[in-house]
């Protein structure tokens, strides 16, 4: 019987579930509005429910191997999402044990970085690879980090927030939400971008199209149109952004030495307008005996879906490491 | 027969080197003048000399059951010394292949930092921990850090170089030795402490004994003296050095979520003038998620011989992991 593992992707508006084969390959997948439900126990009862029609949905008989689950603030050593601030439920909801009283399956919850750094190892760029990194830059800015082929977790499940590692110290730098100041997220996030832009907007005087537009409903797809198109305001808010971010995976590199660092998540959509800053600045901010010795690249993971993608691989690298 | 371990640390102008038991008892130490070797393959013979000679001091017979070795740019992937600044000795050394000709022994060749690591493990304040990082504060700035148990060497065997992680970025800050700009080194070491006061000692105009000592003859033992006795630009150089230490080591959190973070060397002979102000910016500092979570320590390693211990617990720690 073919094997299959349930992903499920938590995020503040849907939450995506898919069952996939050891491929990557999607069998089935549907969609489910987080927003909808004020109570996490009857927004288990339904995404359940939507499991088991997803299982009915396929012809061939299949076994699932377990369940993975990405969601922010999820914790794997507790099963938990802890005071989620994007989510409808508030303090600590014990995620897994609601699950596991639908179901005697393994349940694995973390959050949608880790997911994307298992996620690269079983079917990405990363296959094969004992020492590497998944920096995720969308909304926020999340990492993943890998060392000898294991997800580090840390002692309290939450390691891998170098989002919030301080790159501008000092009170007058940017204001993060997590309520400090000068995180890295505030700078290369996609929202990050858009400060950025805002910023050389009010120090400079040379023209841009994105002066026209509202600091909320600017986004970062916007910006990269527009340096596309030459905006020079743009073009730097990218050159920023790139030296920001190489100058800290630079840093990164000197905690564990990894063999790659990867590159996922929406602001990696600007391809060259971001790797190419990002790489020049890590390159020259390398400590010598790290220089020519680690790669910096986009992720390997098809961008559409590949949050589930992540949450299923959680399941899949349990399994295999069951069967050694 | 009992067991002992051959430590080994290689410095820029001794050699220390002890026959060292399971507990971190010494049963015979010895040292050698580093500086009067330029070659590395005679300096190699004269150690194994000494070590053979260690071994007949001994009344009892033991058996070594290996030989640990911290040395500046110890490689332990490769058993290598890499381009070390403060050796006689240029380019790679091919350290543990020269010790294999003269032993059968196990050979571990590493950085003194990684080694106090492992020594804390097996000797010192974290035993029994899974998930911590040894930070040391001599004339350089080091880091080992272990995750579930294990030591991270990273992909090329240089992880935890978190001493040359950048804390003040911008060309006009304090240069370093690797060639760059704001190392944490150049804030946190002996030296650093050393350079904050003098810096300090030019912008204000306070009066301190110490403006009767030259850059280069001052110490951070004098330093500290005078704070003790109330030097006010003596206790602000503390107080900075802290502050950068602090929000260093709350950004280390965000990349593994160790259990503890041990600070070991030199610097904290300083005892409170360097804890107290760290920990305020740690605890200060650090994402709410961590919040009283992470404990900063001294390190529980006597400092005497500290470095030679580290190393013996490297061939400890093999030993044990390969009876399991």
């Amino acid at each position: 019987m073919e094997k299959v593992a349930l992903g499920i992707d938590i995020g503040g508006t849907n939450t995506d579930l898919a069952l996939v084969d050891q491929s990557g390959n999607f069998l089935a997948e549907d969609r489910l509005p987080t927003v909808n439900f004020s109570e996490p126990e009857v927004f288990v009862a339904a995404l359940m429910e939507k499991a088991k029609l997803l299982h009915n949905r396929i012809s061939d008989p299949v076994k699932v191997i377990g369940i993975g689950i990405g969601a922010p603030m999820g914790n794997i050593n507790k099963g938990t999402i802890e005071y989620p601030a994007d989510l409808p439920w508030k303090g600590i909801i014990p995620l897994a044990d609601l699950i596991r009283e639908h179901t005697d399956l393994p349940v694995l919850v973390t959050n949608d970085a880790n997911a994307a750094a298992v996620g690269e190892m079983i079917y990405g760029a990363a296959k094969g690879m004992k020492n590497f990194v998944v920096i995720t830059l969308g909304t926020g800015v999340g990492s993943g980090i890998v060392i000898d082929g294991n997800l580090v977790y840390g002692q309290d499940g939450f390691a891998g927030e170098v989002g919030h590692t301080i790159v501008r110290p000092g009170r007058t730098n940017r204001e993060c939400g997590c309520g400090r100041v000068g995180c890295l997220e505030t700078y290369v996030s996609a929202t990050g971008l858009v400060r950025t832009l805002i910023k050389i907007m009010a120090d400079s005087i040379e023209p841009s199209e994105l002066r026209n537009v509202s600091f909320n409903s600017m986004t970062s797809l916007q910006i990269a149109e527009a340096a596309e198109k030459g905006d020079v305001l743009a073009k730097r808010a990218f050159e920023h952004t790139g030296e920001i971010l190489g100058l800290k995976l630079a840093d990164l590199v000197a905690h564990t030495n990894p063999e790659a660092i990867f590159l996922f998540g929406g602001l990696t959509l600007a391809k060259n307008l971001i790797m190419e800053p990002t790489l020049r600045a890590f390159e020259e901010n390398l400590l010598f005996i790290y220089k020519g010795k680690v790669k910096l690249l986009p992720s390997g993971l098809n961008s559409k879906n590949s949050a589930v993608l992540g949450a299923s691989a959680l399941a899949w690298d349990l399994f295999k490491k069951e069967r050694k």
